[in-house]
């Protein structure tokens, strides 16, 4: 399998190391960059063609499908492409930044008929989460009643806004509590705590994030960018029984100076380092058999759609409106 | 010091075993209780002498000091009359069932001009608690953004109701809130999440409780009375550079039959039973010496109040109108 | 009850803190030092009376039991004492400080026809050895088999020698396994792991302590007094179907600067301050109903001896043989 | 890369799914096995030829490298066939059934100049490990002391001997050993512990193996085959001024009936999966670059002397005596 790589900033880079290193059945074939120098040097390194336009990527009859990693607002459009060009393409999240947009691409995929898209929630690759699915999913610990959840980042850019605490951070609970309990989310409230010093101006943090589904679970995220300590994201399903908590990973303990230690990863890309190249290998496990699975177009849409109600709601209570689910995406997310 | 006991209920009787057999500088002097011949199986077993009305305990010159541990809406009643007797004590909590008879507590004891009265919040005496109030308290963590908290208990007697869960469970992690961060309670949000399967009918559970400090702390407390598992209390502490957490207590790991355990108690007596004995051995030591100190009438009320403010949300943000502090109280609650 | 106590070194100083202000149905009534001064000052705090001869707090009628935390190699010539005049005892490890020395208090005491000598293994009242025991005593992880333990100091006095760490540090192992298995030390072999860098010229450190049991349990202590990083005091017990293991006892996890950690005690008083409060409670609550309990000469005894082939031992097997025991100590240990 | 495997069983079909599925570069090009048919079914299933006999394997110009997972009596020969071919090779452990012929192997590679043999090590692979050694390496817990170690298998085969244990379970202690501390292993003990009354007949279980490098570092290894409740491995490493552990590894608790537990992997298949695959990613790395790195044929010489030497302890100290070290291995194991 060739993939077209578009889109060469921090995560494609790292999506073309693993396509070359460590995923079994396919390699990176072509690369897309607006840094023309960069796509270039890294496209020598492994092999692979450069292309002068995203479009001529998806065009490339040598590439059996796409990789979108390129800045977010070019994304909804490239998934039209491939979805026109019936090539199968796994889209870095978000799908679109707007609801609307995303709703596009789910029509026009609902429209061909079949799945070629894959959004790329990483987080359900992570054995981690799959742990917490899987005991949910056995009943050891009766239905689930309420999802607490911790997403800390130790900082980010200058450039990093409130809107993006929601859009690019909270999104993946979004995501993940869909996909946990097979549920839709209905209304979120997002609530500000105590302002942290060390957040920039302008910058709401850390907040709360109420999500509600539409079968009554009440879900809590603390949404926390300048956590300093580290990457840190945890939660606690808690059923009518019992409940499944998904602890940092942990391997080994340092013992030194007065205390017993576990360390924290630094960063998100170190965190999920295996989930993406699990979601990775299932892909183009996926592509040898003709089958897109993982996360639709559907839950791109609906993640982005919750998080634009985050977005409306001040502390008020903010119901999600989704459009008609189409019977192309009414199996279990 | 002879310690005189209203009530021989559970709480009553634990109190009175702590006093005869593991409390230095004090013991169970005279007993009273409405059921009069448990009240004196338990008096003969300590030998202590029973009284036949609560105030007689309170008359007593032999007795040095008063636990109130009788039902709930007997206790301003009797904290007033130890005031009005000069005499120390410490009531169980709730001070009173409303605000506004705890209000009266606060102030008679005002104008008394000194402290005589001791409530009894065990948890401040909880070595778990106590550590993750020194932590905050050396900075190590920057200052308090946010607080996480789970209240859970394995089921309820058929009379505990909905508005129970919020005056005799929530209100610890309403007291240990103001205690931990110096700060009164200034609003409180009470929302629902799915109703378990295995609670009584009429009973709203669980439910996830809101509480905003005045400096703008935002405190959730997932409180659950029909969790099953075991009595299990946590809160991580979030401050601006790291955090803290209250584990369960552990002292021991069982690996067998697939998994490593550790056990988790049963029920708040045995989870708070050090606690208890550290509670009951600091406050005789400070009728030693003359001093009424830990959690005051002023504490009791507040966490009444907010109590109150909690049971009217019902999904909708209430704030918490508290009176002026007098002076007897303005120091570090 | 009015304790004597002899020796107001800091063991001593500790032991009349907890009878004066944390141990119900006692209270600190003679001391003994030979510092005067400071055995002065230490009486005066708790209103105890002062004695010029060790002999005087045992011949004092006003005390009903003594508490011997004197330099060790006093303790048999006072519990003889303690004997003769009938009087109970609690004395402070070891013994004695040869096995033939703590066998003559063997038969005095057995030939005395009841007990009155408690010896100070305080581990014994460990919350967490005493759930090692309750688990392994439920049968629920089979019968034991071996037994890994780690002891570690943080750092020693320059006066610490290599057979204390045997007779002082290593001793407490050997009590508990006696206790924990019910099982005699029949062997013992020393060997020296590599050398710390920060040990003192001449103190062999770290050393792998093995015991063999008359049931053939195999026991590994790593004994290390120069570990630097805390006290630390650990084991588990592995059982045919199953371990139980004791862990460093914790209430809080500390998250910051890129790691969660959760403290060690700096040193054994703080790790065993509980233990120590219990194990006087225990014994004050026994002298009330006129028995002697806990830890016997018998147990102080073998002690002694296994920690006497310890020494013998270098590098190489060495048995243990002990005396016949008496009919008095028979049960249980 | 085409690679030739070689034996089918459990072993060998786990790395043909792992090089078909999981590993970038490289695929399972010819195989063989005794059972001809077993072969021939796995070979169909990933697009594999079969051949008739295992040297065929190795003589066919279109397999790239071969991965020997046939009875371990038969690696020795085929290892050999391997350098006398030129053709790179992983050696599933051991390398040879005794050291003379592990050593013969050693002296054909030697002779042929460079290295071809990488021996199926995978602990090295393993994060935790590789944790530990990091740990170690970055001087943050001072230089090595002491290791202890836990190998527990929760059952294993009639035909599992007590030899085995030493051969096949222990062998993994002493790699691990040698390739965390850089040092060869000088001496062993091997001590009986308590049979276990669920061993077989005839198996000595579970006992304590004791390692002595030539600088002086004391490894103590528990090997436990009949444990039940789980596979387990676990050390502590302990350093100068800290120590670093290996723990099971964990990404979730789940809390119900009373505790909070860790799941146990039930074998070391599912424990080390991770491992293998990475064991085999970075040979097929290696191989791309024309590079063998990776445990050396000196690596599994000495592993098997070392394994001889415990069989020839019974609870004697046996010395390890390797021959001279060729300069091919004199860089760090």
């Amino acid at each position: 399998m060739n993939i077209g790589v578009i889109g060469t900033g921090n995560i494609g880079t790292e999506h073309i190391r693993r396509l070359a290193g460590h995923v079994s059945g396919a390699r990176p074939g072509a690369v897309f960059d607006v840094d023309t120098e960069r796509a270039g040097a890294i496209a020598a390194a492994v092999g692979a063609s450069v292309h002068r336009e995203a479009h001529d990527v998806i065009d490339d009859p040598a590439v059996d499908a796409v990789l979108i990693a390129s800045p977010g607002d070019t994304h909804a459009e490239l998934v039209l492409a491939c979805i026109a060009a019936d090539k199968p393409v796994l889209c870095e999240k978000p799908l679109a930044t707007t609801s609307g947009a995303a709703l596009k691409v789910v029509e026009a995929e609902a429209a061909h008929g079949r799945r070629l898209v894959q959004v790329g929630f990483m987080r359900r690759y992570d054995p981690g989460y799959l742990q917490v699915k899987s005991v949910l999913d056995s009943g050891q610990i009766g239905e689930a009643l309420m999802l607490h959840c911790v997403h800390r980042n130790p900082s980010v850019p200058p450039t990093f806004t409130t809107d993006m605490t929601l859009t690019d951070s909270v999104v993946h609970e979004i995501d993940v509590t869909r996909w946990l309990l097979d549920q839709e989310i209905v209304a979120t409230t997002v609530l500000g705590g105590r302002q942290s010093p060390l957040a920039a101006d302008g910058l709401r943090d850390p907040k709360l994030v109420l999500l509600e589904t539409d079968a009554g679970v009440l879900v809590d995220v603390e949404i926390f960018v300048n956590a300093r300590y580290g990457y840190d994201v945890r939660c606690e399903l808690v059923g009518a029984t019992g409940t499944v908590t998904l602890d940092t990973p942990s391997t080994g303990t340092v013992t030194r100076n007065g205390g017993r230690a576990q360390p924290i990863h630094p960063d998100w890309q170190e965190r999920f380092s295996q989930a993406y190249v699990d979601e990775l290998q299932a892909w183009v496990a996926g592509l040898a058999r003709g089958v897109t699975g993982g996360p639709s177009v559907w839950d791109g849409y609906a993640a982005t759609a919750v998080a634009e109600a985050c977005i409306s709601s001040r502390g008020t209570r903010t119901t999600v409106d989704l459009a008609d689910r189409p019977s192309l995406y009414r199996s279990t997310p």
